[in-house]
């Protein structure tokens, strides 16, 4: 029981970030996002997986794999559509 | 000293909201901000704080605690921009 709650838990914290992913690809634009969120939510989320394998605990492990590959695609997001911006805009 | 990495951890990922509240609170605008990331993220860590109040592991408690309250902080900038933006805008 208190394991499912984990796996929902990471769930959601995990795909979370997805309407942000969708949404910046749809967009091109990620002007509003600050990309130190990202960043440092990626950078954490790194040290909940250590945390996580070390209390062998697998919803903790999951998530945080998840949440941080998603994370850092955000902050891939953010450069490239910055970078790829028509100068004209 | 995992206690500690755990503590780190949860630093990162609720002060990692701040960049985007303070970038939002100094620009007013949030347009390119999807709220489903920061109100799914929200009701996720949520659940991750019973979840840690049951394992009773303080720095899931502590983590959870801070970046839910960080995360609603940023659906309720995001709904307050959009709602107070001058309509001739």
């Amino acid at each position: 029981m208190w394991t499912l709650l984990g796996v929902v838990a990471g769930a959601l914290t995990s795909s979370g970030y997805l309407p942000q992913i969708v949404k910046g690809f749809r967009t091109k634009r990620m002007d509003d996002v600050s990309v130190l969120m990202p960043g440092i939510l990626g950078v954490g989320m790194l040290l909940w997986l250590a945390y996580g394998i070390h209390k062998e605990d697998v919803p903790i492990i999951l998530a945080n794999i998840a949440g941080s590959t998603f994370a850092f695609t955000i902050v891939a997001q953010k450069y490239c559509y910055r970078c790829c911006k028509d100068p004209a805009d």
